[in-house]
């Protein structure tokens, strides 16, 4: 290959001059674990390729590195297999790019686990006179049941909890509301996937109470006392939901003090970020 | 090719008779949201696989299908440029498979997003005299910097929350202990591959006070007052840390309740999972 054609994927490592090499070597960042970073970006044959990856650990392997991460982009979908057969595993995928990894020692690889939960929301929206904002999906395992549900919606990755319960109540409903409070959260299993699952309910305030349903995934949406909802037999068959409708009911009767959220900085990053916790009077917390 | 060969991979649409053909399709299962799940198993050639996929979604596009759900083994690694190559993108990835999707009519797809979340607990684990567990990691981001900080840890696929504290104390120091509640718990995002992080802080209880700490990760580790805790310049530092301290001292002092962990069965799934609310006396869910 000419080194000219991949100016910006190779290094040539600097030797001292009484040993003339001239090694092409794939382009890679080191990070804090004794682990390097690929991310190829241009087209390449996958023979070349495997001859870069090839010598690329072998050096790597000298240098006393552990793990590789290998990013492809899909549309160099042409190399995946030739790092499969040397050696590298999947770790994780999104729609753009495929992850691989390899371990260099002869040890047991520490490669953390790729994400492992998905996260839901359950929006309890209770007007002034003590009803709650209720829905019936076209499809799905409720399609057809008849079963008014609160209104549900997955947490997008980067998103707030007490964002996502606004954004879907405002899809499902057509309603604005302000988030209260974290009612409850349950985490279950094998959900999708495989994968775990947190769900949270969010308690919010209407800011108005006309609703203007979304025709494409919801049946019908009304408001509708907390009693007839938790009397359904769907929510008293199954202690889950049913827990979830007594704390409802507590929650009208002012018995129940839910999980406040409050922006915090700092911790595993500089940006802010959103701590849930018990803000009693006896805490003190926010003075 | 032979459909002897691939017997167990194709099916023979029932034709009638005044029209006689002979297609060999993907076998599929369909999902109920109008989706074809394909899990490949045997080994194939490429290009008998792309003839049976293009028939099998001639096929499924008649029927009305929309999404198409293609597994495959990393040993079917040669099979992953001919699905792209047919219009195919990643869905998720895990070590031994990778996960794609293509989506049938021209409309927008629909195709939920992969698993958003990592999470993690961070331990604060009691003793009766007013102390904390503390630990020194050898590296990572806290290598070396001296912070004494909470025994931490990632909560695995399909692991409680209330299991995964528990696991860790035992792992990091060798104590065992008993989990109380969840004090507060934060999300963040952007952490780790771009996606989001729940971290809970769990409360537990101490069975001994001798702690055996693991040599791997673990640099140093020891009960400490809480208040030195606190008044680490590093916790200090970051109102999310400082939030959290603040949050353990009230605890000592019995000015905080957190939240309980209740088994619950039923919901989204058969299987028992736990539900984490405030179980004040008020609420009397549990009679």
């Amino acid at each position: 290959m000419s080194s000219e054609a991949h100016s910006s994927l190779v290094e040539k490592p600097v030797v001292p001059e009484n040993r003339i090499q001239h090694i092409d070597l794939l382009d890679a960042s080191e990070d804090a674990y004794e682990g390097v970073n690929v991310e190829m970006k241009e087209p390449m044959d996958s023979n070349v390729f495997v001859s870069l990856l090839r010598a690329s650990i072998s050096q790597w392997r000298q240098k006393g590195k552990k793990g590789v991460w290998l990013k492809l982009p899909i549309e160099l979908v042409n190399l995946v297999e030739a790092a499969v057969k040397e050696g590298f595993w999947y770790h994780h995928a999104e729609p753009t790019y495929l992850m691989l990894v390899y371990w260099i020692p002869k040890t047991t690889h520490s490669i953390p686990a790729n994400a492992s939960h998905r996260v839901g929301i359950g929006a309890f929206v209770m007007n002034n006179k003590g009803e709650v904002l209720v829905v019936q999906e076209k499809g799905g395992k409720f399609g057809g049941t008849g079963v008014w549900k609160l209104p549900t919606g997955v947490v997008d990755e980067g998103e707030d909890i007490c964002v996502a319960a606004i954004r879907e109540v405002k899809e499902e409903a057509g309603i604005a509301t302000e988030f209260v409070e974290v009612l409850a959260f349950r985490q279950s299993h094998k959900s999708f996937f495989g994968k775990s699952d947190l769900f949270f309910v969010c308690m919010l305030k209407p800011l108005y109470a006309d609703i203007q349903k979304q025709n494409l995934e919801i049946a019908a949406a009304q408001w509708m006392p907390i009693e007839e909802y938790a009397a359904q037999p769907f929510v008293q068959k199954h202690s889950g939901f049913s827990y979830i409708a007594r704390i409802c009911l507590a929650k009208k009767d002012n018995r129940y003090t839910g999980i406040s959220a409050v922006p915090t900085s700092g911790g595993f990053s500089a940006k802010t970020s959103f701590l849930y916790f018990n803000d009693t009077k006896d805490l003190k917390l926010k003075q």
